[in-house]
């Protein structure tokens, strides 16, 4: 995609995802905000980390997503009258009338975002995004940008596992929209599941807003819809390459009867209403036939109306693109319609239909698609919706949004379960390479820290093995976040839908299998630098030991 | 809510709903519609019906809700000049140009909508919407259609069971927005949700924009954010009914000390951080004091910070609200919690720790609702957030929108799978209660018939029973579906959320136990009448008899 054509729809995408406003959050926010600015603390400098604990599907990866639409909120972040009036309503009577006159004050202009690329692969434990301001507001962003990363991921790592699953050649197609938690979930899902790995969607307007190829062509209730072969219309058609008009509808039976005759097909078994709307359908898109073949019965009427029509298109000059299965064993009726196809290939020598293809859907879920390389089968793209876009496996990525510092002070919550104790300070991340150019381990170190050295041997301590040493060198060091967002501005240009699939791309390519198979994948190392490990050890000593202000 | 409130939520949402755009479809309801105008076909009259197969969840019943938005969403339906451009970009290059100016007539002034009210009981099989007009105006629909009405009677229908599950007493908040599928998820879970029972939700524009009550208070990042008394400000306080300006520093200090002492806990393990918290937050909030307990330990710290604050309140006259346990055994932790109350309650003679209330949260499910009710607990409000409003079990509703009638023509999709084949022309839906008021069959018939009449016996056929014939006498009739759409305009005023709310309500009262049982639940009975079925019987005959047009 040319670079003016991907500005031109993040300029659209801009107009339509600014409208995430900052009241779609939890009330406990605004509760808190006002506490916080009611003792003075509202501008105290914080910082906040937003992870995930556990890579969705018991996978050994994530995608991580969602950044652009963090960015167009923040950048769009202030409250309106209506904002402030209805919040007055909301909370209680006594609060200072003052607050809601600082709210109306309120942007993300002293908001800093350090935050990984979009369409990275990602691990559980590892910061994702940091952000540091104003203690009130970037407490107030908590909810919105957990929302709008939470899912996005999701379903772009779903969708890569899809696509690993599937193989690199199979097309894969999105078709959710009606499944979706509502119209965004379903955007969401075109715009997310392309980046993690799908080829097109039948989502017209992700194909307006984000650039997602779009494809689809025919329901069932298109072809009950016909009956009889007098509503064929017109009834004739001009050839490829010009000439005398052709009664297509003649032609067509005559071929019908030829086919029924080669394959052993009863034509009485042959529903005239499916032969018209497939005849119609090719008169309207004589470069472009591909029907669903499974309204009625894929071997006694679809698959012989389909050959019918597409040996009059083939007669005429046209190329005929192909079939859908939507019901039934996809695998073993692929193989027989390519084997009918071949037959018509031979018997009527029409080279054309060589290159059709076979498109299934139907409830198509990660297992169904792996089965899909250990049968035989013929389809050639594959069409998904249900299992896609709601996660069945897993429908939420439970990403937390942490506080870590305050005033410059470390911060740990430091509960009776030590899975969820955080990581105190404000942090660069580090992803060591091998050799060989594939990640081994992501190292979090304090941000005063230097980076790691390519070639020198360090010490860390590996996440949730308390204070084992682990010594590595790595071969690259690649510093995982970058600064995108600063004083109410981007610092980067927003990825393009078709830069982070690119950039999704090349991550999984070079992550080792270990950690991209689907079943029982290796757990990636996740480490912190020695000087992280002594700070966690000083806060977590601090929250132990003995409190003497009582004695105050 | 009084109906001025009503609709002024109304007006709010109308421009934030309308924003669904006609092309938020699939791209072959385009593909369809070209090839129905190319064939002459686009204006015949078609009949189509929205249903689903199976109830959600393996459940007896489900709520029906998206109406309102299907009927936003089909009085702004039209194509923009921006649309129409990307079509033509999408669709093949030899598509004939008039059919794009052709789009740009289109709206929804022909079609007309019955449709079961939003918040009713709902079956498997019975059509819900009837969607009826231009054929492919009706087509084009489909998609937007079932996409908003899929995951609002999914979620809705899901909250209708937690609330089951529940019991009637319990409070139920809704917490999803940040697991949801991003904005428009988080919104809608919000909705129906509350729709189907629960009581508040957490989502502030969802109060804003639906009028759903919003709660919440604190997070534990609040907590963590706080170290040393010292940052308690303002340190004094003006007791409820005036007076003298108290330190509540030192009188929560003293009070902390005796609570240590009563109850056990050495005060050593009593963090700063959290008491300090807990303070500011009182202080902020003397009348609305309700903390989260667990951030480091409930019975170490937490607890004791939350009495020596809440006895603080108490003795300067104000009426402390309660706490949140967000972690552990909360069945268990809100008994211990309740008998520390006690506690207070009879040692420092504070009758206001009589009317502290105990939130929970954490991980809720259908099943841990359930399990609350047969354990010990004293939890007066629980907060659901992902497994409510991502529908964990089964995260989507199989809508589906068929073709039933096309110029007056009778229309079915006749495959080898005898479940999916649909029911033949446009219908009447009755309900048909028993004497005592509770449904027991829902009647589809066909749109010429009259109506079923209470107390007059009558036979019908068992949906999946094949020819066996049903003799019912019901004691009341109700037309189920009302038209609420035509000629571009509502017929009806919209339902408000509150109107939907007290329906679903009455509906699921008003339902037999064991349809709403929520483990294996009776299946209730659906039917259809005498003439459906011989139209029926007649069009799949129609459907396998011998075809002649070969003979042509």
């Amino acid at each position: 995609m040319a670079a003016s054509t991907d500005q031109a729809y993040l300029a659209m995408e801009h107009s339509v995802r600014s409208r995430v406003p900052p009241i779609l959050t939890d009330l406990y926010q605004f509760t808190m905000a006002y506490a916080y600015w009611r003792a003075g603390r509202h501008n105290e400098h914080a910082v906040f980390e937003l992870f995930f604990r556990e890579n969705p599907f018991d996978g050994g990866f994530s995608l991580f997503a969602g950044l652009t639409d963090c960015l167009l909120f923040l950048r769009n972040f202030h409250f309106s009258e209506e904002d402030i009036k209805y919040l007055q309503t909301v909370l209680p009577p006594d609060t200072d009338p003052t607050f809601f006159s600082f709210l109306t004050t309120l942007d993300c202009s002293a908001v800093s975002i350090s935050s990984v690329p979009e369409g990275s692969t990602v691990f559980a434990r590892v910061p994702l995004l940091e952000v540091s301001g104003p203690l009130a507001v970037v407490q107030l962003l908590e909810t919105s940008l957990l929302c709008l990363v939470n899912y996005a991921s999701l379903v772009c790592s779903n969708a890569a596992r899809f696509r690993l699953a599937a193989g690199p050649k199979l097309k894969l197609i999105e078709l959710g929209l009606r499944r979706a938690q509502g119209p965004d979930g379903g955007l969401s899902a075109s715009r997310y599941s392309h980046i993690g790995g799908f080829d097109m969607t039948s989502n017209v307007m992700a194909g307006l807003l984000f650039g997602v190829p779009v494809s689809g062509t025919m329901a069932h209730s298109y072809v009950t819809s016909f009956s009889s072969l007098e509503e064929v219309w017109p009834r004739v058609m001009i050839p490829s390459d010009g000439g005398e008009r052709v009664d297509v509808v003649t032609l067509t039976i005559g071929w019908l009867k030829r086919i029924c005759q080669l394959l052993g097909v009863k034509s009485e078994h042959v529903h005239e209403g499916e032969l018209t709307a497939f005849l119609s359908f090719g008169i309207a898109y004589p470069q472009n036939f591909l029907p669903v073949i499974d309204t009625y019965s894929v071997k006694s009427s679809g698959l012989p109306c389909f050959c019918a029509v597409a040996l009059t298109l083939c007669e005429l000059g046209y190329q005929p693109v192909g079939v859908r299965l939507d019901s039934g064993d996809l695998c073993k009726l692929s193989v027989e319609v390519r084997s009918v196809f071949l037959q018509c290939c031979n018997h009527f020598e029409v080279k054309q239909f060589l290159s059709l293809i076979i498109i299934g859907s139907n409830g198509v879920s990660e297992q169904s698609l792996g089965d899909l390389k250990k049968k035989k089968s013929e389809i050639d793209m594959m069409g998904v919706g249900t299992h896609l876009v709601t996660c069945t496996h897993q429908p939420s990525l439970g990403c937390v949004y942490k506080l870590v510092e305050v005033s410059g002070q470390p911060k740990i919550k430091f509960t009776e379960d030590p899975e969820k104790t955080t990581l105190p300070g404000s942090k660069n991340v580090y992803r060591l390479l091998d050799t060989e150019g594939h990640p081994f381990l992501d190292l979090l170190c304090l941000s005063e820290e230097p980076p790691p050295v390519a070639g020198v041997s360090m010490q860390c301590h590996l996440l949730g093995h308390g204070n084992t040493l682990y010594c590595v060198t790595p071969g690259q060091v690649i510093k995982l976040r970058q600064n995108v967002f600063s004083k109410g501005q981007l610092t980067l240009p927003l990825s393009s839908v078709a830069e982070s699939k690119a950039r999704a791309q090349i991550c999984i390519h070079s992550l080792h299998p270990r950690y991209k198979c689907l079943q029982q994948p290796d757990t990636y190392t996740v480490a912190m630098s020695e000087k992280l490990y002594l700070l966690l050890c000083d806060v977590k000593a601090k929250n132990t030991s003995a409190n003497n202000f009582l004695l105050q």
